[in-house]
């Protein structure tokens, strides 16, 4: 059973406001948390971390073009200033809709409105063993584990004197098409081109295959004909292998195996196949989806419920097209907008504004000067593309100094073709006692 | 029994050139094998890790001051131009001097002449419970570690309702008044006083108690009387408790006994009260000190040995001094350049030339504007000495993109008062299974 503490969270001010708690400080959490500012709410933030983490850029994590910090922004720091927004580094557990009651593993909330915002994760689709073996990217942990999984891949390599033997530890198998899958198999193909061969000279990266498998017929396949397309050919270009219409049927850490019969030796699987939502107890399954998405109206408000609201990934908007919205970063970005504006509006006594997504485009990056873009009235792709993608996500990246280190990162990692984050820094394993009392 | 392969290490390319291994990357290795770089030698490089580690740094990745990778440095990047120097992550394990073989981890190697340059461990003087319960720093991963600890011991101390409780979570106690616990000091309590006060407004910070503790009668006890006393009021006037004449006991992870009978209640006590070599199995103890250091003449040259060395921290000449050199990055660096001479000199039958120690000078810096500088020449203190320690460790810095950056992130820091590193970024704990086949 998950561990909650039945008393309440101390330390909190005491305020006559209405209290609006919001789980999870992603793209729609951290958006309402900060629309919220300086409001008449007291508004308690929640995250397992103490950071917000800029999700697409984990991907040249990764592949140790960017540090972590670059990417990672601390949540007190946002509310340095702020009188009445709150963080609190807890895990949610479970909620009591009857009582208006959060507990935590640090203690229980009250509230007079809960906004769910937890994102989503991992989805394994039920294979046991590719959930063990295989390695995910959904924090910027996991894509610094993963740094450090190929560093340490190829310093174990250059000690093994059978060429056949070294081939499953060189190679990379990336599953899943998106623009995750996408993004990273090209800045992987990358370092095997030109970086790797620098590091190790002893070892022939011929032998490094780096391999893309996607279930469907296309990559990228929300995007544009074109799009897909040149996303394909770029990726080809780099000496990816693209497996298109292949599902994965299992993996023992060693062998992929692919429906079909053929299989692929690579003690390392990168997984970014599928999305699950987050999930937390205290929810009625009349409220979501079999697959675990939270039904909600076209207020964000819960099926069922009038003050438990929910954001982003981990809810499905009942519209016209039962698919509902995409999970991508920004219906979550303007669904926080449009709630923050409406949680304003019940202090005026407004309307409340049914939320409507503006689809403002979607992009994803191959390479050096590689990258797809369609944008609502144009789509285009090659070097502009990639300009393009460089200064919508510079100024994307929350704080002048995360957007300076980041663009003075990649501006010497473009010059000297040469990203200098090749240091297998693990931390120390906490061997230490601690005294419980 | 420790784990060592016994099989050569294999893919180092075949050539007739003598070989010299050298064990340990840090400031005596790695200068030896970049002296040696083009030379008609062949070197193999071993370290542990991946990266060579500037540790006079350590303290500012502690105090989120600066990134790790700031600090760190590829040594395969170093050494990418190199025809003749060969860089392996592996462990060394034993040495066998008959037959002149060391074995690692990965394999044995055979050498004409072997180097040892491994450094120093955390002494923590037979007391089996400060080393279980208290936190070292003599690598960069301890130092993340510490920075980690901290910032959780804030998260965790802002949900407990009871004052008396929260203080031994929010105290810090250092021990060992030399430049690392003396740099600690100052920085932790500058963090304490311009800082955490930010980040937990909730949070009393007169109940943080910042203690140094000293087993001496002054601090920073090899330097001048200028530098002692104006460390000690620099210290005091950031608020630090700096105990002189004072001995741990014992710590059980919530009190620190000293002698004499007190106690302070902590749970996090950093311990830089003393080093020790490192070990390596091989070795005689007629070639030994009681406590570890490895004799050598003034060449370097391994007492009872011929093409067997130890340079730095690992060893003590034997001069008229019975305490030899001091363990200092000054006399490691001299002695690799010297030795890096005397080996080359081998190649051309020139004669050996004596080690001798030119002091330049120590620094330790206290905090924002505060610094004492000892130089052969002149004493001083304050903004100046500050400004020259900035200086001398920019420059000492590897690499043009560190420089860049640590200039960047300190310039941003005195400027902001504001260090961003504030990031609980514990890499993915390895749940994962692995593929033994």
């Amino acid at each position: 059973m998950d561990f909650y503490l039945d008393a309440p969270l101390p330390n909190l001010p005491k305020t006559s406001q209405k209290k609006i708690i919001i789980i999870g400080a992603g793209f729609a959490g951290l958006k309402l948390a900060r629309k919220l500012n300086g409001t008449a709410y007291q508004v308690i933030l929640l995250d397992k971390n103490n950071y917000h983490q800029f999700q697409p850029l984990f991907y040249q994590v990764a592949t140790s073009g960017l540090e972590p910090s670059a990417i990672s922004f601390p949540l007190r720091k946002i509310f340095h200033q702020s009188k009445n927004v709150h963080f609190r580094m807890a895990e949610a557990k479970k909620i009591d809709q009857n009582i208006n009651r959060l507990y935590t593993d640090v203690g229980y909330l009250d509230y007079d409105y809960l906004v769910l915002a937890l994102g989503a994760e991992t989805n394994y689709f039920g294979s046991k063993n590719i959930e063990a073996f295989s390695t995910p990217m959904k924090s910027v942990s996991e894509a610094l584990f993963i740094r450090n999984k190929i560093i340490s891949n190829y310093e174990t390599a250059i000690n093994i004197a059978e060429e056949e033997k070294r081939k499953p530890i060189m190679n990379v198998v990336i599953v899943g098409g998106g623009p995750t899958g996408v993004e990273l198999a090209g800045a992987m193909a990358e370092l095997r081109n030109n970086v790797l061969p620098k590091d190790y000279p002893e070892l022939s990266f011929k032998n490094m295959r780096v391999v893309l498998i996607e279930a469907g017929g296309s990559l990228l396949s929300s995007m544009s004909t074109a799009a897909k397309n040149k996303s394909l050919e770029y990726l080809q270009n780099l000496g990816v292998d693209v497996l298109l219409n292949t599902q994965v049927e299992d993996y023992d850490g060693l062998t992929v195996k692919l429906k079909g019969g053929e299989s692929i030796q690579t003690k390392t699987l990168l997984w970014a196949a599928g999305i699950k939502p987050a999930s937390i107890k205290g929810i009625g399954n009349e409220q979501k989806l079999a697959n675990g998405r939270l039904l909600v109206n076209t207020f964000n408000v819960l099926k069922g419920s009038k003050d438990v609201f929910a954001l982003g990934d981990l809810c499905l908007m009942e519209i016209d097209d039962p698919r509902g919205y995409p999970q991508v970063a920004q219906v979550a970005l303007q669904q926080a907008d449009n709630l923050a504006g409406n949680l304003k509006g019940v202090l005026k006594s407004q309307e409340w504004k049914p939320f409507r997504y503006r689809d403002l485009g979607s992009m994803a990056t191959i390479g050096r000067k590689l990258a797809v873009v369609d944008l609502p009235f144009i789509q285009f792709q090659g070097i502009m593309a990639w300009l393009t993608w460089l200064f919508i996500h510079l100024m994307a990246i929350l704080g002048v100094k995360n957007k300076l280190f980041i663009f003075f990162d990649w501006a010497w990692n473009y010059l000297s073709f040469d990203p200098s984050l090749r240091l297998l820094i693990r931390p120390k394993v906490v061997k230490q006692k601690e005294n419980k009392a």
